[in-house]
């Protein structure tokens, strides 16, 4: 699902046409049933106990009335904690809900990681195709090398939500998507739905947290993108965030804040991030700074975005785009390290955290300043002018890339998915092609 | 119809729905007979003879033999012509479409005169449903009194073409639309079926002009407006020129130009101008640099957007919203007068013209300086700033000033007072606090 | 000493010419005898010893060999510590020398409080003419309820260096300044001195923090500014970083940081802001971006600015211009609050930390979001639309304000010096009078 | 003299000391006699009788009764002129000032043209050292070439004025300047005086060009740039833009307007363009604004600067920074071909005429879109992007193309393999694969 690897670098090729019937940006499994789930909650409770610790995972389908305990926990607000020593990012008390968390890697994970290591309670929300693979990897304990947190404990997600911020309520969600198999066994996914699940569930929320993007015909120079593809892009990377905050608002406490990732391609020039995502991050960085004044004047609550750098993920190897963005990087910001999802993820708890309770409307780069750049200082003519390279990166040894045709790849997709392939799939090869390859 | 008196000032207000059926942007009038038209097409002819000027307005429906000595004469480019005196704004021998022309006001309206003046030829798509009284007002005269150029003469308009931008070719318009009886007696007005008429009546262009812009929900603000509403704000706002530009290229000459208009609300937070408006005008203005590189790189086209101030039209005078930035523009913007249509139509002629042939990429202000303001000076709590307020106030001479509070003032007479250093000032001084200050 | 009230917000206006000889920007006073401080220091160390801390206070005025603990210690770095819980912004282990603080209210002892929560160690570099006063107010306990830190502790001033940013070293001191006896007293307080002390007395620092401004004649326009007033501005506001982080490189250990201070009017026109001092930041920031790469690329060195809202200070409360840009923030920017200094305190210590391990060259602007809007939504034109105001603000009561003649603060100023009045002052008025006022 | 190849590029490499006494900016030749300038006027009056045109270049050392009827002339204003055709870019009947012209290449030099060819008439600031060489240069016909018009008339210089922007008035001048040969023999060349003479000259002026721009340490990385460096750069290549519209401005005619000179250093980080020249160009643009404001508002000036690409001059041959950037701009610009002086010329002509009447405080690029990019295209590591990369490339007909890792492909293929899928793979997708991708 969207937006795991880097801000705005296409995560999902799933066409996804507005009114079209094919495919949807975000979904819920079917085969996730109560039953299921109630048993992996109680194992998970077990193994969590082992640990010494509260259940990292916990999906709970209709779970009013055992969150009860824990509405009350997260009421009562950070004021009742002991202070830390320090001068921490203190979000205890808090309550977070990160939409778009589909794997362990990429920057909603860390953003999560970062988030729970401040002391946030964590909500996901995960596309609804790529609930099932989620949930039952975290269950499996394979994310838990990712989950570790810097004091040595695990990241806990009190619970997973499945989420399709394409739709805002039932009512927009067409019948083939109502019918799709990969649909079908979730319910509530919509925003207006999760919402309504999570204030049933919890109350009420402090931190909001977007890391959504896709943009079905990425790869598109914008002159060769299609209006459904544009309009996809849109939906899915802009006004998705719009459509959470707005529904989020009624039941995020004052002094909340609200995060969300993009991309410098919005603002200048970056050949290969094409398809509209440019378009929707320009969008997104412009509402920014709109909603940063809506909901800070009506609700105290503050709006900001970070523009991230690209993340060599597993996503990321497979895509030669974000790649070479990242050894472009490396070759030309004044920071000449590769960034890391914690970065990212730092940084948002902090734009979260009380510490930044004068930042709103804001975009913060997060991308070892590549952004300041006025030319590629790895340019060919500049070979000998007198720029510092870094020792280091001279030697960085490039893997062997190789160029195809778009339309084999698409082929590909089009054949996995004929074969119904695509259901069964939850290798991390697989998924690198159902997410981030098409 | 859209963007005719603000670049994102909302023209209408027109439910225009993404996937629903009861509104389009743009579409044509059924009772437009080809007859009627022919007869027409006489009348101006001759009418034209009088002033000893080509017509001003040629409505071919399948005209291609027709055109033959037209397309003759535009081919042959501006070499032949003899030079001006002067420097020129010279846009002889070039052809422009204009999309987004309903009235005789608006921005729209005004480039379209100051190309004519250039010397370009000019070609104009109209939102379907306002063809027929745009057409009927050109024919009867009622613009005449606008039509008259710099030179005494009147702005030509070689073929007005129904056209509705949110649409790109037949397949894509719903059976509602196709059957509203004011889209029914017009044909061929998706992008791409006007991109073709033009091409067989013309051959080529050399200046596109997108001053289209709509927002279904303008007036709610970010977190009220609905998906639709935002989507249909993007699609007819951003993709519409990303749709025309794509379409238009493979007949735009080699050093041709594109001018779109935007709206500083896409930059910087401007309560009022809702419904996900502002977040179009900042996919425009970042798409104007993607589509500078990608059709500056194939095709040596230029794309630059016109950021504009707010106009006083007959539209604006009915959204309030409109007159208040106006009287907002007049009492803060570094020059205080009002923006005038003619203003920005004669930057976008420069801007489409050889004499700018550098620039591309480009937002181009014309506000009469209001973007650089960091404050509105006539806020009350300024009020006693000495702000040169305009000319009524030039003649009072003021002398340096800085404001300081009364109160500390006082503190200073009382503690002067207490040391006894009072007694001591010289008269001038003295003079000055008990005169001045006090 | 300057900058300790805004960003940029005119500190003093002592007439600083380049090369004339009449006043500076920052000096050491003259009757601070080696003896004198001997006794203040082992003072100092009882009363601390007392409080079971290290001494806040160190003045040492050749302690090579007495500081040979400390930069053991210092040397070490953070690697030793003990983690802390959650996620804090952790400086322990770090040494930042922060230029620019004279009294302990402004941005300057803020940051310099924020690092010490953080866990940082740190020195201050005080202008000359300043450092007497504030020295003696250290001692004498006059700051110890500004010093108090989160945990109740008190923050500790290891060190504190008298400087002057506008002297890189001692052969630029023109005679008269030498002479001066504001300066007399003082010695080795040009930047190269300074840094080699710093290197001396510790070896190395890890973060820079510049919070120094100055511009004589900031109440002036542009227009009406003089080529020695705006190149004071310039020297000491720009270089005085410049030349810092030039000096302090070769000792800030790798993956250090440097802050410095700006404000919006470097990007966008704020009446009132004047004297070159908006160009004055415009440099800073444009500086921010070229040394980030500089430093990042040769030594790890991350370099960002904060651009800061207005602070109301004792300083803010003389200064009519400052107190209206509060009231003007309160009344439009989207967060409806007051600014406080320790706001920009937490954000710098925030930047110079690991946790902004990937941000550099970035403007961070934190100031309740201000900076985002493009209408000043107070403006009497927009009584009538809809926009949220914010219940609590609409009662702010306003200070009663009087404009006077800057001619009658010149004279009033002049006075004073005549009378040598201005040596004996230390009084918070006589302060306010002194750096704030003219 | 300065900034005339490129907006900042640095012209000589002159040590200007700010308060050392050694060299200057600019100054005024000794050997320029009142006797031999008699004779060359003389000369000069025939040879344009001659070509029936006036004197193109009028150097008067006490010319106040002689232009007497220049001044009627030129007070007289547009308004009797006849109309041009077409849209011009009318500047008939307007008197322009251009500061920083002393060759017949540069920026400066080509504004001069582009205003004369627009019906301005032109007085020029030259540099004192420069003049002698410039005025002989004129007189001996040796710019003759280059003074050819679009109408192939010659461009008339109507008066040259000795120059030396950094000072401001004959106080400021350093005795050693006074006695330096090079200006002994001019005088009246400060910024005050040359208005002055301006005034007693001609009355007034309506058009202010400000080519100026020098930095001694251009050359050297910002953190090794010396205060001296610094402060010289900013006074030379700011300050002096200031000083000139302040002393121009009482005699300016309201409608008037004004353009200088910026590069994009001063925004983004651009190795190489040093010793403060970045911070002195984020000065200049930041001045542009505020300056548009006051003038605008007290005196109805607009204030404008261009951004310029880097320009192939003799002086650009000689530095080789300007000759890289050239060709990194034709590698890298979305328009790539070679920026001409000429480009610079006419926006500066639109921007100072009518025709821009509501653009103010605004920075205008002209520099085939560079500044719009976000990478640098040619960098070794896109090699294998499809990047359209110019005419020459435009044959080659590439599918979409998408970058991947060869290792992806390998791992994908074994998956496949192991899964048994690759039997199954219809035949046209299995020769893709083997055929294209291994």
């Amino acid at each position: 699902m969207a937006a795991t690897s880097t801000p705005g670098m296409l995560m999902t090729t799933i066409n996804s046409c507005l009114s079209s019937s094919r495919n949807r940006v975000m979904t819920s499994t079917a085969n996730f049933s109560a039953e299921h789930k109630e048993a992996s909650w109680t194992r998970l409770t077990s193994s969590s106990h082992i640990s010494s610790r509260q259940p990292f995972f916990q999906s709970f389908t209709s779970g009013n009335v055992k969150f009860q305990k824990v509405v009350t926990r997260a009421v009562s607000g950070a004021a009742e904690y002991k202070p830390l020593p320090g001068l921490p990012v203190d979000l205890r008390g808090k309550r977070a809900f990160i939409a778009g968390i589909a794997d362990d890697n990429g920057y909603g994970w860390a953003i999560a990681k970062s988030l729970a290591a401040a002391g946030a309670e964590i909500l996901v929300g995960t596309w609804v195709p790529a609930l099932n693979i989620f949930e039952s990897s975290l269950r499996r304990g394979k994310f838990d090398e990712s989950r570790k947190l810097p004091d040595g404990s695990l990241m806990e997600i009190t619970k997973v939500y499945p989420l399709d911020a394409v739709y805002d309520n039932p009512e927009d969600v067409p019948d083939d998507v109502k019918a799709n198999k990969r649909y079908a066994g979730s319910s509530n996914w919509t925003v207006q739905e999760v919402v309504e699940s999570v204030k049933q569930d919890f109350g009420s929320i402090d931190i909001l947290v977007h890391s959504l993007a896709n943009g079905p015909e990425v790869s598109k120079p914008l002159l060769e993108t299609s209006r459904n593809g544009y309009l996809a892009a849109i939906s899915a990377s802009s006004y998705s965030f719009v459509s959470l905050l707005k529904h989020f608002v009624p039941i995020m406490n004052p002094g909340g804040a609200s995060i969300s990732l993009t991309y410098i391609a919005s603002e200048r020039i970056i050949p290969g991030y094409g398809g509209g995502m440019s378009s929707a991050k320009a969008a997104l960085e412009s509402d920014t700074q709109v909603l940063a004044f809506e909901a800070g004047r009506k609700h105290k609550i503050r709006v900001n975005t970070i523009s991230a750098g690209p993340l060599r993920s597993r996503a990321a190897k497979a895509i030669g785009f974000i790649d070479m963005m990242i050894d472009y990087s490396s070759a030309n910001a004044p920071l000449q390290k590769e960034l890391s999802a914690e970065e990212v993820g730092n940084a948002a708890a902090f734009l979260a955290s009380p510490l930044a309770s004068a930042i709103t409307g804001a975009v913060v780069y997060v991308d070892n300043g590549l952004n300041a750049m006025g030319v590629g200082v790895d340019s060919p003519i500049f070979e000998n002018l007198d720029i510092p390279k870094g020792k280091e990166l001279q030697d960085i040894e490039r893997p062997t890339m190789v160029v195809v045709k778009r339309a084999f790849l698409n082929s590909l997709y089009e054949w996995l998915v004929k074969r119904a392939f695509l259901n069964s799939l939850y290798e991390p090869l697989a998924a690198a092609i159902l997410l981030q390859v098409f």
